[in-house]
């Protein structure tokens, strides 16, 4: 008899759950339209596999630093400079097999146990997942955002931090919600932080960075004044350069904290692939050109579904900004999101996901993908529409 | 002012940070060689780099499963099978950025605060740093091998072993000491765990397999029947295909701890990089063709040792068989293991690996690598010699 494994308390992420049933249905042979995954259906920008390609050529296979090739560090670096972030020279980042990798080893580093972790929900859902394998005896705080406009709920904010906040977690553009932060409520944000939780340090996810298609722009957080000089910026190209299968990304930290997030990534993965890290270069050096009707595009579907949302009266959208997502109000329907997706997989053949796996208290939004292409995407939100008609 | 950041008690790998004085000299135009890291200076087989390029042309660039392309699963699993590990199938196996990922998994799923990690000391450096990683509350127990043939020495371990044992490490072809395990000695090292330790897992960190290059071969532990159910393979194809610089590794676990695993690898790297899972695929279908004469050079660098430390009053030698690396008593010499490599470093331009590095009681080894070409070695080790015979 085989010793008990461990049953950590770990769930799947039902972002992953609703692709496989996608893909179960696709290879039966049944025709699923995915308002899943967030996963750019363009391809990775040429110049970024060609460089990739000739790294290989070149004999890049071999290890190279834990921290990240310096060049590529210091593209990074130099990239939020010159969008505000004072604290990024190319010893503050630390590249990573992926931005989920990259907030791994930021909060297995900052946290200890009984430390309070700060969610503004919805969000993303391997945060929870990822605070319990960093460290156990951490406590999350989810803090619900205003239903009517995802800002934050100010007052209920000021009231889950405090002196045992270790870390408050923003992500901008939003999953799921596609909400950007305005530059005078990113300054109160910081603001607040700084007040009331002084031995807190932000972890700014902003892995759909170049993804602020709706006029709104990215205000990273760590140019923020009151919190520039705690803030952990995530980063990574899987979203902006569509190489979500490549698995790179980077934090970019105070100096202790990426001293320490150094070592960690050391023990845990020894580098980050050189070859890719070459490739990855490229994208910076090309520049955004590629992603101009992408981000139309995105802008074009966020457009659909809002029409879609206002002329029927059981939908509410609050439009999205920025990102891979909307997150759409279903309580006209009565029914909880867990069924409401269900029961639209069941009759129509459209995968959404139940708001939630976001947050607790969301079980009356289903999360819509924007990566659909734009014809399929048309098709997925009218067969939606036509579902919410036909309920009792 | 920014908050304190954690002081992690994580050190920087010993073996990395002789690479950088290495590299640091070298950039000053100083000669330096290296019998520091173990990384082989083959390159990477062509069929491995075409598949590579094959897949990056053919778009597998996206997310793939979390735990792995199923053909190269298949194919991890059909390798162990067929040297006689029967739980392997392809449902036991998760593919990781790299062996080091898949040990803190591992590592990570098993241990609970309280629990005992035996290892079999000298070993490798980020074993009590990943252990500390995943488990803060989880206790080591260091237990020295022989100091005059690098066996178990077995009452010591049989002391080591018992109810609180949740993790047995075992490593072979062993670093740093190139050592092999027999057939006598791995069955009986399986029924002392399965007798003493009724609540523990064996890791068997097989990265170096198919270095079997000295006579004996690699028996994998998980074909061990008294421990063949709780054996946790890790391995990769860093050592084997030159891949260092690619992170690809594995581990093949029982089912429900190969499950366990596949949610911790879903939400620290959401997946493996998909393209180079595919370049992985042709490494397998390649076979050993192109390692036979890197064998045969890893065998002939450690006679080349062996000869200088049988001629020299003051160095001993235990032959290495297998694996990358040699660990050499420098007792003779009278020097302390970090001294005689700092003067070696200063004399004589050659960079060696402190034994203490590898367990607290091993100040009195130094630890050799194989990996430098033939010719420099050669030059190397002379260089040693004649440092030793210049000691007063």
């Amino acid at each position: 008899m085989s010793p008990a494994a461990v049953a950590l308390d770990i769930p799947v992420a039902a972002t992953l759950r609703t692709g496989a049933i996608a893909r179960a249905r696709r290879a039966r042979g049944e025709p699923v339209i995915s308002l899943g995954l967030g996963e750019p259906e363009f391809a990775t920008p040429p110049a970024v596999l060609e460089a990739t390609r000739r790294a290989l050529a070149e004999g890049f296979t071999r290890y190279s630093s834990p921290v990240g090739l310096p060049e590529l560090r210091e593209l990074i670096a130099g990239d939020l400079r010159c969008r505000g972030v004072l604290l990024a020279e190319p010893g503050n980042v630390v590249v990573t097999p992926g931005a989920k990798a990259a907030m791994f080893i930021t909060l297995r580093v900052l946290l200890r146990p009984g430390d309070e972790v700060v969610l503004l929900e919805p969000c993303y859902v391997s945060y929870r997942p990822q605070v319990a394998l960093a460290c156990p005896g951490a406590v999350v705080r989810g803090c619900d955002l205003r239903r009517d406009d995802f800002a934050p709920d100010w007052p209920a904010l000021a009231e889950c931090l405090g002196p045992r906040t270790r870390v408050v977690v923003t992500n901008f553009p939003n999953n799921p919600t596609g909400r950007m932060l305005t530059p005078l409520e990113l300054s109160r944000l910081a603001r607040l932080v700084a007040e009331r939780a002084p031995g807190a340090f932000v972890i700014a996810d902003e892995v759909y960075d170049r993804l602020d298609w709706g006029g709104v722009r990215l205000s990273p957080v760590g140019a923020a004044a009151p919190v520039a000089d705690r803030t952990i910026t995530i980063g990574g190209l899987s979203k902006r350069c569509a190489m979500t299968g490549w698995r790179i990304g980077w934090l970019v930290a105070p100096a202790e904290v990426a001293a320490a997030a150094g070592l960690v990534q050391q023990h845990l993965n020894t580098c980050t692939c050189t070859f890719i890290q070459k490739g990855a270069c490229a994208a910076f050096a090309a520049g955004d050109d590629g992603l101009d009707a992408y981000r139309r595009e995105l802008d074009e579907r966020a457009w659909v579904l809002n029409e879609t949302a206002r002329a029927n009266d059981r939908l509410r959208l609050v439009p999205p900004q920025g990102g891979l997502f909307a997150f759409l109000d279903v309580s006209g329907t009565g029914l909880a999101a867990d069924d409401f997706a269900a029961r639209l997989l069941e009759t129509s053949s459209v995968v959404v996901t139940p708001g939630n796996a976001f947050g607790r208290s969301w079980t009356d939004h289903i999360r819509v993908s924007l990566c659909a292409p734009t014809a399929e995407f048309r098709t997925g939100v009218s067969l939606l529409d036509r579902f919410v008609r036909g309920l009792p």
